[in-house]
């Protein structure tokens, strides 16, 4: 059972070259968004009043994390692949899809107490609701990892079973998470309500996609071509590919959505600065 | 049609010694501005006033990513070419020209943002000038690349349909920038005034080289070379130094200038500095 939980993708099918450079350019791509989030997140703190700093420090991190991930896996794609024939094939090695699950496993529960730090509710409430989301997060993605490793045709009955069980997390964080949002646009800044309305949004559209591309992935036809060796090119292409995207919207975007709730939220006054700098609060 | 999208350069011209270097030595320089400038850019947050900080924070930000692009635009040079005979011949791998559209792709729109930033306009004015602007440059990157790629010399007419295509928003934005420019030195401090005149020259000379090495790269002798497999090395080899220094007058030139007109109009006061020291305001 374990021995299988790190061998997912030792069978890469042949890609062109197309299709390889495809997922090598949107790897590297990701490195440089991540990258670049993380920058400003940690820079833009000094343009927000105090008590939002934390939730930027947080969304910083949670896209350098990524970043490092992404550089990783695309490392480990390099790895996995090299040229023959004017295509490609695989070298043995194994694309390492553990990367991805080390990033979810570090940064879904950071992307939960960004959002509930920028909101700031009342410090019994975001306890409350930080207790259940992060836990909820960590079943999610527990629950989720032995359905995806699952590659014999077999399984796919197991594989649902995991994915069912993953599932009820999820829904339960989505649901928290639009319940809490909703009811919090009562608190909040009319500058801020708008914004708050498109994270909700953002979040909803973003998160979709992990659990589609996973029922994607576990077919019983596409789990009968991994077991023969024949893992579907298109399917590991677009599989990769949506992947990097909603990584990119749900923590650089969803980042950069926090900097903008914490600047409308900001600014109500001249406030001190964390290194002791008056720092004026923006227009 | 897809599968030809990133196959650009797997034909790679043989090249003298010096074509080589030029090349390599170009983009090893422009790693350089680039790191330096972002560094700057970073640095010089503390010297403008808190309402410019975001435009600098965002300069750098364009920096950063041209300087992680032009790192692995040169590893794939490197890759691309191997030593033999005492001259450079291709290895078979393609050198990858899409890190320069993925560069562009984030940081053309990144540019409009520095820019409005920095020009301090109404809040309404500032956000409906920057949706059609990033807009436009979206449609611009995208437009222009599925053109870039063509390497049959059937397909020059076609070449030159999505070259038109890209240029549509290309001189849209030139237009509005112009314009936006001109009427904005009316409400600029005097000191800002030549600098916003410089800035419009600058970015209307360094954004030409952009349409004019697209063009020559596809004249239809070109795409017949292309496809002869004789790419002709002259062509690579000023495409790729054109390129280059374009871009590091467009984004670390331009972002220096960035810094100079937020300190023309920071410093009707003394601002105390990011470290604690009173920093005179630049006069």
């Amino acid at each position: 059972m374990l021995e299988s939980l790190l061998v997912l993708g030792s069978t890469m099918p042949d890609l062109s070259v197309f299709q390889y450079s495809a997922v090598d350019n949107i790897f590297s791509m990701t490195v440089a968004t991540m990258g670049a989030a993380a920058i400003f997140l940690f820079l833009s703190r000094s343009q927000v009043d105090p008590e939002y700093r934390p939730a930027l420090a947080i969304s910083g991190l949670v896209v350098t994390i990524a970043c490092y991930h992404y550089f990783m896996i695309r490392h480990s794609w390099n790895d996995a692949y090299m040229l023959s024939d004017g295509g490609y094939v695989g070298t043995g090695a194994a694309f390492n899809d553990f990367y991805r699950y080390a990033d979810w496993i570090l940064t879904v529960p950071l992307l939960m107490v960004e959002l509930v730090a920028v909101l700031r509710l009342q410090a019994a409430k975001a306890t409350s609701l930080l207790t259940r989301l992060v836990i909820a997060a960590a079943l999610m993605i527990a629950l989720g990892y032995p359905g995806e490793v699952i590659s014999d045709p077999e399984g796919w009955g197991t594989r649902v079973a995991w994915g069912v069980a993953s599932s009820v997390p999820f829904f339960y964080i989505l649901y928290v998470l639009w319940v809490e949002l909703t009811k919090s646009l009562e608190t909040q800044p009319p500058a801020a309500r708008t914004l708050i309305e498109v994270c909700r949004l953002v979040l909803l559209i973003t998160w979709a996609v992990y659990p589609i591309a996973y029922a994607l992935g576990g077919t019983p036809e596409a789990l009968a071509a991994k077991a023969g060796g024949e893992v579907g090119a298109g399917g590991v292409v677009g599989l990769q590919i949506g992947y990097a995207i909603a990584d990119m919207a749900a923590k650089a975007g969803f980042g950069v959505l926090i900097y903008f709730i914490a600047r409308a939220k900001s600014g109500k006054s001249v406030v001190p600065g964390a290194t002791g700098e008056p720092v004026m609060a923006p227009a």
